[in-house]
């Protein structure tokens, strides 16, 4: 199962009882985080899941409210005891600003890799950090900017009648399924020839800051649960949003609408934007499924056979 | 009258309902601000004195928790409308730790100009920012480290049979105690002539992080208030501070009591120490006017005379 944890709302700046917009995925005790504003790591402490388990965040673009909390995110997991590599990913230029940024956070337990990603390779690459699968697509917005989208796969059905047409062991079947490969008495075995057809995973979309282009609905289709910006709410901000490349609650839930989603989530208010709950009904016109997201909102998500929590 | 707002008692990481430690001043409409961590911006807002007035920034190392807060704290400057420059203020060093961190805070709407204070100069110079007369004198600390003594200072009262004495005419008095000189009909007029001797103005010192040396007794000496780091409570972390060139609660009250300042405030609690209050005792037994800091403790600062508030 995924947990997802919204861990801030805000954009622009911080503001009492509103952190900055933040994603945090848990699976198998492994943690990812998307964006890291001044104050992730306090929200992220009052969830209460740990620090030491972030092996990756992953930026999507370079304004201060996305990525100020970086500095002292990282002494932080330094002083949680990690010594495992954490890896950073963002659009070109990460290097040169965490470089800056680390001028106040030179001496880490643990070695920083920055990985940049590139336009060129947004259709192809695939990032695969623990069991989360990781894409990326390039949005418009006022400087360069990535939305993601992470798979949790799911294997196919172990076979029993094609193991045993192919002679595979007893003994071998559970390391299979474990392992995917293994060796016994000089032979390979593969799980892909004892698997049924991959069966459907978990999907999960995080798109801030920005707006869409012609291939956003594709990247975020079918998505299980999609989180998106929403800088203002009502459609008379419609000209606002078009020229600060945000968007409104109707955008938002059009595009979710458009993208087929399961659920949208929205997240990234303005800060003049002192009750987004008032305006739902704007989104829920557009996309039923629609909920305002608030600090810490936390959904676990299960594989299709079980998808309620027992 | 000066009002002085403990805007955070936190050391070493950000805590929920505990935001770093950092300090605030403010006179005459004018503000000045010492430190500025993650989350100051915050904690500024909570108080609602505005952002706009800060005229300087003060810090006084480069440790992560006094200036993670400085990129989202210049852009939030610049939001609130500010066009007049502001003036940073720290250690040899502070030029390349902004130019680091301003990598995510490029673009502002005015100028920021940064000011690195030297060793060398401790004991002759007074910076003077609005009304604020600040001294620097270097401590001892892990890193290079600073803390600041700020004098609010007052003239003396104006001395009617000295102006009679020197034919100043009438319509100049008022004139003379604002401005301090004037021109008037061919002549000049100094305040210095009519004033009496200057009376007490009121002082705050302010000293995190680090350890006094055999000079700092005499820099804070007298001030109305001293807010002074303790990162450890009980005796028996002595062994840590002086490892870590931090204070516990007997060092910061023994500094007060030898500085013979008026009263004590205890600030950069580390996160170990959840309930700072439980150990007062400590401190108040060897300095009894000592206050446990809390985030946004405040308090107006009279002069002499009219030492109430109305």
């Amino acid at each position: 199962m995924l947990d997802v944890c919204l861990l801030g709302t805000g954009g622009m700046m911080p503001m009492p009882n509103r952190y900055l917009s933040s994603l945090l995925l848990r699976y198998n005790g492994k943690m990812i985080l998307f964006d890291c504003g001044e104050g992730t790591q306090v929200t992220l402490k009052m969830q209460g899941y740990g620090i030491k388990p972030i092996d990756a965040i992953f930026f999507t673009h370079f304004h201060a409210d996305h990525i100020s909390g970086l500095p002292g995110m990282l002494l932080t997991i330094g002083n949680s005891g990690r010594t495992e590599p954490l890896k950073l990913f963002g659009p070109k230029g990460l290097n040169e600003v965490v470089t800056g940024l680390r001028k106040i956070a030179q001496d880490l337990p643990y070695e920083v890799e920055i990985i940049e990603l590139s336009k060129d390779n947004q259709e192809t690459e695939e990032i695969i950090v623990d069991d989360f699968h990781i894409k990326y697509h390039f949005i418009e917005h006022t400087v360069t900017c990535i939305s993601y989208r992470i798979d949790i796969k799911r294997k196919g059905k172990f076979n029993v009648k094609k193991a045993l047409s192919l002679d595979i062991p007893k003994n071998l079947w559970s390391i299979l399924q474990k392992q995917g490969v293994c060796e016994y008495m000089g032979k390979m075995y593969y799980d892909t020839d004892v698997l049924d057809a991959a069966r459907k995973g978990i999907s999960v979309s995080f798109f801030t800051d920005g707006r869409p282009n012609e291939k956003t609905p594709e990247f975020i289709s079918g998505s299980d649960l999609f989180i998106c910006e929403s800088m203002y709410a009502e459609n008379d901000k419609m000209e606002k949003a078009l020229l600060n490349k945000h968007m409104t609650y109707s955008d938002a839930s059009t595009l979710a609408k458009t993208g087929q989603v399961k659920e949208l989530w929205l997240t990234h208010f303005s800060p003049a934007l002192s009750e987004p709950e008032l305006f739902l009904d704007i989104a829920k016109n557009i996309f039923e499924n629609t909920v305002i997201g608030y600090d810490r909102l936390t959904k676990t998500l299960f594989f299709e056979e079980k998808n309620k929590p027992i």
